[in-house]
């Protein structure tokens, strides 16, 4: 660590023991930058850079021209709802209409768009992987051939090497290179189920899963999420107990839209009830990369001792959307997977593949990914904030612990999908609550992803927003 | 054309008409280069090349010492079955395990590998496809995101030019971009079939429809095909009289394995019957620019005033199998074979999509496409008649009119699977007969696919395989 940079920590720590030793409460102001630079004898740039740090954490927020007040980021959390606790029922999916037709119009219509998942280019480590790609195509002849079946054994390797210290590590040969975790998810689901077959999923569960499951014929049981510890266990535990379940598919990790993580016991808890029971379970860990604690949570399938976790994830969300490079390892079904794979589309192509593990090989990962955390906890800070202050104080918002996604409870009498039309008009696009289930049970709700690089221009917009959102309710 | 290139092409056209004028057969002796020089007073080298001109048209056979002969490339012709004229049934389709274990043998144990079919990297044009690839990633910041959800519009742009000239020709946007021909298919029967649904497919094809047929529990119905002329039209009237088929899948261009191509009027007539029936028709044109004709046959979908006819076809066999990049034109059923898309793995990257597109923009495509004809052609011809030499007399040899396959219809009480497994000692591999119908009907033929570089090493795995047969034949 440099000098400058330890002085820079000292000062954050000493600014948190103030914090705490004051007893300052959300909204309250913290002492001016001159004065700490006074106390501390140090200079006003270090104290400048602290209280950046601090931003950063999400602790403190800025007011330009007034100063430093603790953030306020636990107001207004998502509380699970109280009237939640029926027993499920398999339903039939039909969001894909929907959902694609929202897609192709907010793509379409919108000048901001709070609807897309992905990390934007300016924390992407473009040069290192356009180094990457010509030291491929250059050195590794293979990659112009259908030459990887599997997957390129580099990349393999690579991710392999992430499970190393779990209880229940992955070799290199039980991992399958797919077109994206969704091509993941779906290999995963074809030989899992037939048409009509009933799968768990949390509720709320994003647009893509839902999709993936109607192109499928499949039933869809909505187990009830809490939005800071994640699944029911309990509510999973007796609708597995009254519905023939041919399959779960879940995000224990980071999950998508609440970005809550379950419990390392609660993990271990879900594997082992179903590894008893039988029931494969298909574990989304595509955002799990994005949790905001220096270590991250391990996915449910470290805790697999029953070899019935089929663990599906990608570079997507964390390295480069646009490659559409994923995997699965997919535990006791996984000769049948790349038989499955091989079908659909023979392989994935060799030099993307070999672009990634390279540059995981370059040991570059690790800082990336650790910015990358850091500028997504920012932005989250930065929306969560605003929207706080520009939307109804009626309005619940999700304290998310990783990931890129916001979850908003507008009041009960506001449909989110005449907010979005609303919107549009002024060229904001979001996903509505209706599209994270089969069946309609969160049409005052919405997702706001916080991927969009933090500006006045998102302000205004989450402003605008706020503003409709008054009108709205207002008009009910 | 430069001034050398016309007196090869002097003397070429004077040698032909020597072949014709004195009634020349195959295996007849050749006028010596020596006495061509004099006689048309050019240069040795001149004539050399002339030779090696007509070579590569596969007129002529050169053998080292003794001179050049008229090619016995028509010798052994394989025809029709006479015994094939029963109405064909629906079967349900269980190659996959047999083919999966098969490639995954022929990959680990052949030195030679006669199954793989792809252009090999010395005929692909891998400096240029680097730089635009450089270009792309340098210049198209869109290409790390998730950009390009029906295709990037460069590739789908190039494509539709090339239908610029058909009767019914393609639209950009009418244009999906997929991992390769494999999923576009696929793709295609997800919409047209649901499990236990007949599809109408040519006998032989290949394993890979095959596998895909029975990874969507799909029965086929097997149209028997002449090896010159293809797709048995009358055959398939009757089948379709008595059999509901909810979709056709045929390669009418360059079929695999027989390597033949319908007339424009079987085409047509192919085109306007299932039009009239309104039976769905799947094209896989992947093979289709690889004829070895000046100009290529047009695909049947270049007829399609039915809207009726959904074309699948790849890069993979034309420019650079590695890369996995397809597409489809799905005609009436294209809005749902682009929602399933999205639903399998939301998009192609972009990447190779764009590189591919400025290779095509650059206009350097016809020439390699004319270079790899001409490559697939000299290789047909060469392991043609090495096979011809070293196989028992009986063995029946196709002569294929585009692609890389012969198919040999060997002595009728040899198991190509026994032969299989007795080359794979010698390190050889090839795919047997029995992967290519839903029925066991060819288990006496085997396909080569002439793509390893020719070579004295092919030349005596080719005998090796011919020693085989010879022993296998006597044996029984």
């Amino acid at each position: 660590m440099s000098h400058k940079a330890f002085r820079y920590e000292q000062v954050v720590h000493k600014l948190e023991e103030t914090i705490i030793g004051l007893g300052l409460q959300p909204g309250d102001k913290l002492p001016s930058v001159r004065r700490v630079k006074d106390e501390l004898k140090v200079s006003l740039t270090t104290v400048n850079q602290a209280y950046a740090i601090l931003e950063a954490k999400g602790a403190v927020i800025s007011r330009p021209g007034s100063g430093y007040y603790i953030n306020s980021f636990n107001k207004n959390p998502l509380a699970r709802s109280a009237a939640k606790n029926l027993v499920p029922l398999p339903e039939i999916v039909e969001v894909s209409s929907m959902a694609a037709a929202m897609i192709k119009n907010t793509v379409k219509h919108s000048v901001i768009n709070f609807s897309s998942l992905a990390p934007i280019n300016e924390y992407l480590p473009i040069i290192k992987l356009n180094k990457a790609m010509q030291a491929s195509a250059k050195e590794e002849k293979n990659i112009f051939q259908y030459s990887f079946l599997e997957g390129h054994p580099r990349l393999q390797k690579q991710i392999a090497l992430q499970s190393f210290e779990w209880k229940k590590s992955i070799k290199q040969e039980e991992i399958l290179i797919t077109n994206g975790s969704t091509e993941a998810i779906g290999l995963c689901l074809d030989v899992l189920t037939k048409p009509g077959d009933i799968v768990a999923v949390e509720s709320p569960t994003y647009a893509g899963l839902l999709q993936c499951l109607e192109s499928k014929g499949l039933k869809a049981l909505a187990i009830s999420m809490d939005p800071i510890t994640g699944l029911n266990l309990d509510e999973l535990e007796t609708a597995l107990a009254t519905n023939k379940v041919a399959a779960c598919l879940f995000m224990p990790v980071c999950q998508n839209p609440y970005g809550c993580s379950m419990s390392e016991e609660s993990k271990i808890k879900l594997v082992n009830m179903l590894g008893e029971k039988g029931i494969p379970m298909i574990e989304d860990d595509t955002l799990g990369e994005l949790n905001f604690a220096k270590s991250r949570p391990l996915p449910a399938k470290a805790y697999d001792s029953y070899n019935n976790v089929l663990l599906c994830s990608s570079f997507s969300k964390s390295l480069v959307p646009g490659f559409r490079i994923g995997w699965v390892a997919g535990a006791r079904f996984h000769a049948e997977i790349e038989k499955l794979k091989f079908s659909a589309n023979i392989s994935t192509n060799g030099l993307l593949q070999d672009t990634i593990g390279r540059f995981l090989e370059s040991g570059n990962y690790h800082a990336h990914i650790k910015k990358l955390r850091e500028f997504a906890q920012i932005q989250i800070i930065k929306y969560r904030n605003t929207i706080q202050e520009y939307f109804p104080d009626t309005v619940k918002i999700s304290c998310p612990k990783g990931g890129y996604s916001l979850w908003i409870e507008l009041p009960q009498n506001l449909n989110a999908l005449v907010l979005q039309r609303e919107a549009l008009k002024y060229g904001i696009g979001f996903c509505p609550g209706q599209i994270f289930s089969a069946s309609d049970r969160y049409k005052n709700c919405m997702r706001i992803n916080c991927c969009p690089l933090w500006s006045n221009k998102i302000a205004d917009a989450l402003k605008m927003l706020g503003k409709l959102v008054h009108a709205l309710s207002d008009g009910n």
